[in-house]
């Protein structure tokens, strides 16, 4: 009975992510959906990445977040023009928070946009945002059986991060395995393996970033 | 339109709960609702305490994931009767899936029953499954401000695990002020800090572990 309720609500979804699009594409800002388990890294990805290339892309970010303000905060003191978006308990982000968002940055002001979901493998999956690409961050405490369990995720994406490479030293992780799993769900995806708190492999991952650029 | 429609789903999810719990109180068995991120550790801590605890209580354990058996593969190996429930891509267990496991659980020969929740830190605590318990597992390279970010999750719980403090050394980590997060939302929770690579912390928590057997 619920079924075709939810499907609308899915659809008008996509109704409302097409529409986020189309307001990216007339600003020109390069938009990214930015997902991960909590813990993965996403916010000290992004304060890196600000970090780096801040003198070179003008960057906004959208933080996604339950309850609090604490992501925002901190991407706005590494220098984004920064949002957050309080999902009220709701476990993704939604394209109509989205556009409520989009409306209050100013977007002819940026470049690129990274959205950052609310920490969760399962749900954000379903919900496109109208960003132009979809991006895990994965990590390596997490395990290396992540892709097997959670595949939706991992289908669903283009380009993925293995963060805190820094920790292999210290976990059991077959970063074969690992890639291999990734491989049979997205074959040809695109791969970074990074630690947010060296600073290694960082550069690939901006080299890449900077060619999404409109 | 659809709220009426998601009330009635849960309070129907609550009678079965209460008939899951009437089931695991005649049999007097003791269930544990284990949640938590992806990757903090759930699998590990159920095959630790089989091993350590295999001799002197009947483990069952009821394993939740997306769409693989490789955690109910885990927990058989370490000994456990162990049945695997595969959600379909759903991002919790309900109650009604409990209640078609425990029909194909042993439930007189069991002592406790560990039910290993779908990875994920928001969904799985708004819904009741039966259990007497409801654990948390977090750990060490999640970071040490989701007890603010997740506090639902956090709420809801009778005790926290704080797995991997192997990593300590490693990661940043202000154990107080991520206990202080937790004792915010839940005032004399029960934290344990254990580390399942290395065996360090695990009496404490095999202990009371024990005292909850029925």
């Amino acid at each position: 009975m619920n079924i075709p309720v939810v499907e609308k609500i899915l659809s008008s979804n996509d109704t409302l992510a097409d529409e986020n699009r189309a307001m990216l594409d007339a600003a020109g800002v390069f938009g990214i959906n930015m997902m991960a388990s909590p813990g993965a890294g996403k916010t000290s990805l992004i304060e890196m990445t600000l970090q780096r290339l801040g003198g070179e892309l003008r960057l906004g970010v959208i933080e996604g977040d339950l309850a609090t303000s604490l992501d925002a905060e901190r991407a706005q003191r590494a220098g984004a023009t920064a949002i957050q978006i309080n999902t009220g308990g709701n476990c993704h982000l939604e394209a109509y928070m989205i556009r409520d968002a989009l409306r209050q940055l100013p977007l002819s002001e940026l470049d690129l946009l990274i959205v950052e979901n609310v920490g969760n493998l399962v749900c954000p999956a379903n919900w496109k945002l109208g960003t132009h690409k979809n991006i895990l961050v994965a990590s390596i405490p997490e395990g290396d059986d992540k892709p097997y369990k959670y595949p939706g995720m991992y289908r669903g994406v283009e380009a993925v991060v293995i963060n805190k490479v820094d920790l292999l030293p210290y976990v059991p992780f077959r970063m074969d395995y690992f890639k291999q799993g990734i491989e049979v769900l997205n074959p040809g995806v695109e791969i970074f393996s990074l630690s947010c708190r060296t600073g290694e492999g960082m550069e690939a991952w901006l080299t890449w970033l900077k060619g999404l650029r409109q």
